[in-house]
């Protein structure tokens, strides 16, 4: 059960970090790589091709400013390809977002919000969730769990005023 | 191997038709609804109780304007939900586009372009090329074929200057 | 005379809680609680429900990014609704704004400003003194005083100057 | 059971009739104007006056470009004043919307979509439905029957597909 | 030779006080209130009556958010007006611009970059020196000394390099 | 009483007549010139020369895109320049709105709405009547009528509902 | 004198094509491609490797919505790449205006208007007139006659006025 | 080997220091001015025009706001003008990049990211590097070097996770 995370700047590890860490916990074998679309590009080619034949069923791409990581992945592969904006430039990530999500026809990238690494990581558990139970079972207790953490604070709340 | 597709209102069916016909003749039994997340939530939640249990494996909602759609189908289960903004009010989209990627955390939705329906069809059998071979043969296939129709185009561009 | 205050986070709480004092300074009954429509669709639909039989008169729902709060509330309710924009994400609200304002027909969210959720009891005591005679005075007391504020503000600026 | 309509432009009651019509058929007596904030300020602030006086329960202002009109309106009674940003300038209506929803603190303005006019008789209705049964009875039965079409317009298209 | 200066709120004054600061250096007779559109309609209304009778050749009016203020002092006299929009809100001031900028046909706002109030001072000089010799002579030698301080800065940095 | 109008472009004439036409109906001599700050810098420096030293009170500069010309005729004169930024791309003059109005300090521009030529004009006549009774009385005259076919158009509009 | 045209998607011919027409004239060799950075890596790599060896002079890169292209390119050559926003979806370019400006430190893309495919030209013909003396004369008569005929066309608008 | 580096204001300066000490590093004579187009119109003038004579290849500009420097100086010469968008305002340079972006037809000026100085240098080096073997090949060390740090980078990031 493979998934691996690609970062195009070695200042995004922080951001990236926690999403790393959501999926080992759920016992997904995590494959980290610094490798820019536009600094690395053969190294990230081969990488991808390691990943179209070792089976790993979801890549997660973030990177900030003009951000042609996730679509160049995406268009070596069809492993889905989730795509992280991210906030680096003045312009608060929205550069990030259009250029991650205004993909063209037939190459699609996954986008989840602008810092949204933990999602994009729990965007990834789902698609696992289709043929791993485990995984499946592990979400939807998750998923108890928030809502019933949702609740107590309500509670909390409701006491309070 | 089942996709249900979600519309938010009828008039979006033209945008979304061209998706249900890519994923018909990928062979995926595709199960198509107008449940607006405001205007119809009871039987919405019914249908993704339904989605639950028979197996889908991926969810595609398309709306636009405030676009709540996405998001509340997210919610409401484990499914991976591919969103995707419409652009049916004087903003162009934009509206719907923030509305489904800007997402809590947890409850992630797969965003693809303003007005991707084909798309979102071709991100959906990219989840269902992790388990379902034939998919992932054909989508192969298609990616070939789009790679030589791009070649045979540039062809044709050479000869003309 | 009742007010629900709902919040989508509970780390919205101290942008809310001014709103909440005011209503309680003009008598109001207020009901406070954290209700993501995410998170706790199911507590949130009896919660309307109960809304929707006890007599509230205004609902106030303040949430950030995707902003799907005040919208399903809206769906459930014919209450008015009155949706606060939060800034929390790195777009400063303007993302919540429009999941907030344009919401489709039938179904409408009175919006305020971004952070606005003063305001949001402003609005919902002009629409209480329609039946309250006690709040209409007090409001319109305020009003006064508001005014007599702002033009002892300017005598000092003339004298300065 | 009064409203008014006050429009900033002649030109906009194309877009202003609708409202006018939905709140004329739940038995509301509309009191329909032309007083531009900047071209008719005395004979605005008469109107509002006289408004302040007569039992009106719900102003409806609609403006497009600097749209002043919701917020001087909203300054000069405590009436619940519902604004409605339209879009007649090259900015489709994105320069009347901030300028209507971002009031300063202590006059608020009830914000409703760009050209949301028939979203704004619905916001009046939900507040006129706080003293006016009838109004609350056919609200109710109006969101049952849009809920109910909603369905039919579903079961039509799963026959379709 | 007198100029006005209104701004919305006490808050803006800081912002405001460099504008003053240079009319004065001019021996222009500046005439400040903080006279709110919403919050101090009528005594706003008496001032402008005052300006119109008094003599005064400009109005600059700054202002936040909604920012009606100039707007609705242009509406009330012939005499300049000068918009400033003030950065107070989330928006960054973007909202004030629009509107400001975005004026009805007949009641035009001569607007300014957005905290630009120094710009609004000698725009204000600009207008008066078509009447005030004094003026034009002082604000050619500012033009003069400020194009001279260039190049001084110019030499000192081709130096450095 | 002398008035200069610039555009940047031959195809902006059609959006400037209406400003000429204005000007023209107050007695005001016009003087029409198509110099672009970037194709007729030269020409357009003379003719600034000459501005300065005729007694030309106002100049109006209209341009899109890029829209550089405001800001460098101002840069050459002290005579109020009015700004206004053309909706000619496929940004609507959002461009040439910010590019005209965030002036740096110094050297104001005084910018009106995208596409309003003649919101330029009244600006313009604004500023001329501090020194031509002729103009003031016809303006004050203008804005009593504006006013009156306002309120006319209100009548219309209370007989019709 | 070898410049290379590319273009993302053969829907793009027609905005391009004006670009080949003005290189030509300037005896320009031109070679146009389309090839998509998405569809056509490959291929794509292999031409800028061909380009890097036959000793063309400047890259020009046309593309639209998420706009890889120009950026890819950049990071294979040290050839300069001359950008084009393309205005193809419903953001009008403002996807691909930030796609392509938007580049990450150590490789720039030289990036002109949305739409701007003759400026693209021009710009290449600057490049090659440090290099081409017949380059940089024709240029510089282009120019002259630009800024002649500027001046005709402001003759003729005299004239009318 | 000449480049010109010119910013719009004394403020600027450390923002545009890097790029200057890229280019001397490569071997450049870097003549560094600070002439704005607005204060310091007539000194740029000639200082343009010394460009133009003395074999400069290629002039960075660096403006905030209206940013109209980069245009202006575009339009006196034909020497490849790079323009640099700084963040100086509260538009964090949005404002700069639209002015200097959106140049008209005829005169281009290669944009690059807001405040991307350094990728100014670089652009400058790819267009000397046409000429000049040494920078070429300088260059070519740079982007392998760029690779190889990013694979080490890559490599430290493998071992970590």
């Amino acid at each position: 059960m493979k998934v691996s995370v690609i970062m195009g700047s070695m200042s995004d590890e922080p951001k990236v970090e926690g999403a790393i860490r959501i999926l080992k916990d759920y016992g997904v074998e995590v494959s980290v790589r610094c490798l820019s679309a536009h600094r690395a590009a053969s190294a990230l080619e081969s990488y991808i091709e390691e990943l179209n034949q070792n089976g790993t069923e979801v890549i997660i791409a973030a990177a900030g400013m003009a951000a042609a990581l996730p679509g160049v992945i995406a268009s070596k592969t069809i492993i889905p390809v989730i795509g992280v904006p991210l906030s680096g430039s003045v312009l608060d990530g929205v550069d990030a977002l259009l250029s991650i999500v205004q993909m063209p026809s037939g190459i699609p990238v996954a986008t989840v919000a602008i810092n949204g690494t933990k999602n994009a990581a729990y965007l990834a558990l789902s698609i696992l969730s289709n043929r791993h139970e485990s995984v499946k079972e592990k979400l939807l207790a998750y998923r108890k769990q928030m809502m019933e953490d949702a609740l107590t604070a309500n509670e909390s709340l409701i006491e309070k005023y």
